[in-house]
């Protein structure tokens, strides 16, 4: 990036700019000089999140929904636009689920009206997609030419081909000229801001924790993920947005420590201190097994990789649900976090 | 099917009615004593198949783009509208690649509409996915449940993942109990009616060979496909339509006697007598190599299964594309058909 870039370097939108990693994202913007328009329907938003950005210079919330064609807030400084953001879909499978055909014209439609936004504005477009369009994957570590493995028919399609209908229309601006692209496939990510109830398991295991609640594990707790702490996911954001990369590949971003849940909740229980007991419930259909990102990609062109260890980003997360919730935590470890 | 159904069954709406498949549906439709609302942009419509209609008693014609709402003329007949067909899109690959962003919108926001006049009107909803669904599939034949092998980046994903995102979205209607969903899986199908210009490789071939013109082979021609006659692909849509399914699954409609390109190049010398030199060319990106549908489920669910031998339907084909053309057939055989 060149000096001058990064003393003007214009209007940045961000689509789902009031959600989780959106709200990250926005400060991050800003601190870089952007000037912020965050587009949310607040669906799934956590408003303090919004609150904590508004007031700050440069930045403006556009309350909209990007199914509908984006309001003259957005469209009337086109010419200032220099980057658009696209991470507007609710990404928890009982949100995303509570309104199948609303998620996949999310990531669908909106996605379009962005891409319009982008080429109209001669921006450059970033995607949020999601290791989800790995379906439940048969190889591990999973690099981005894997095909996937996922069902079309089933309950967790609308986010998982709503997305990768998403890449395909990006992609396909991208080949046709019409705009600079770049596809990001993020893995788990967790950290301040998520939503309590957005019902996965870094946000379920620390709250039900902090709480004395019984804890709820889907299946034997055998099944793997991997978790990247959202000061690691914006960084990548950013790099590849900023990257001269020739933007016709996706990028994997996400941390390839690969744990168990069970192994998650142990960490969970000696930071928070709880001893609760554990129930477990059936796992829901269609949910992946082992899931892990290949980073070599982002690491080649983007010189990236998470630098935020887990139990570091989970005393973090687990000081802040605290204080969320008013509950307090019984490790001095998470305290001092 | 009740008697008082064959007797007043309403209106069918066949959106890509003016298309190859789909002007063979109205036809069966209009046979079968429906009225019949054609939707068609007659973007890649032959008009002869649309004049070949025109006057039929009971056949309307609207002109319009299933992407944007459907026009009153669809909307105002909403309480007689008993069946909605959704055929449109284009469905070759130089067609649909020609303007990619609309092929995908054509799947994902014209299914959009018309299951939201399906579920207005309480009518049975019908889409005619693909067996692109399964990509380049790693199986043969394909069973409904493989998840299939599809690039959502490439040049045939505005194809494949519109189609998989349209399927999602009839899914979903379906486990909302907003609709009663059917959903077919075609594979290749061929017969009167084809564009000539439609770059796949039964008009090719056909047309080449009935012309003269040097015959394009892509690839060394050992991939496979499975070619089901008009007719067949046809009665296959309407019984599963009528049928009394849960609708909850798609259903594979093809033929599974597979012919490599170089049998079929055979087949067509045979029959239109031609001894024109193969010119090879590179196999297009993502081209699969082999397609081949596992019909169990049609056939333990509607007793169906194709009736036209490949020779039959080629001459057929051969005699309709001949008359086309203005070429004239060498093979007795041929002019019999």
């Amino acid at each position: 990036m060149t000096k001058e870039n990064i003393m003007h370097p214009g209007i940045a939108v961000v689509a789902g700019g009031a959600g989780f990693i959106g709200s990250h994202l926005c400060r991050a913007l800003l601190d870089r000089g952007h000037e912020v328009i965050c587009v949310d329907n607040l669906q799934t938003a956590r408003p303090s999140n919004l609150r904590a950005l508004e007031g700050s210079p440069g930045f403006t919330f556009v309350h909209a929904d990007v199914v509908r064609p984006l309001p003259p807030a957005v469209t009337e400084r086109m010419a200032q636009i220099t980057r658009v953001y696209n991470l507007a879909c609710a990404a928890s499978p009982p949100q995303y689920q509570a309104d199948p055909e609303h998620t996949l014209l999310t990531s669908v439609v909106g996605t379009h009206h962005l891409l319009r936004l982008a080429e109209a504005a001669k921006a450059r477009f970033l995607l949020t997609s999601t290791s989800e369009v790995y379906g439940d994957p048969e190889i591990h570590p999973q690099i981005e030419d894997y095909r996937g493995s996922v069902s079309c028919t089933g309950p967790r399609a609308c986010y998982d081909e709503g997305k990768r209908a998403a890449e395909t229309l990006a992609f396909d601006y991208a080949r046709g000229g019409r705009a600079e692209v770049r596809v990001a496939r993020l893995f788990n990510t967790y950290g301040p801001n998520m939503h309590p109830d957005d019902g996965r398991v870094v946000s379920n295991l620390l709250c039900q924790a902090l709480s004395g609640a019984p804890i709820t594990i889907y299946g034997d707790g055998s099944q793997t993920r991997s978790f990247c702490y959202v000061s690691d996911t914006v960084d990548g954001l950013v790099r590849l947005m900023e990257s001269d990369i020739d933007g016709s590949e996706p990028v994997n971003l996400g941390n390839p420590v690969e744990i168990t849940v069970n192994d998650l909740l142990a960490r969970v229980r000696a930071i928070v201190g709880s001893d609760a007991a554990v129930v477990h419930r059936p796992l829901p259909v269609d949910d992946p097994r082992r899931r892990r990102p290949d980073i070599g990609r982002a690491k080649a062109l983007l010189d990236w990789s998470p630098k935020v260890p887990v139990d570091t980003g989970l005393a973090r997360t687990a000081a802040w649900f605290a204080e969320e919730l008013g509950a307090s935590l019984q490790s001095p470890a998470a305290q001092a976090a």
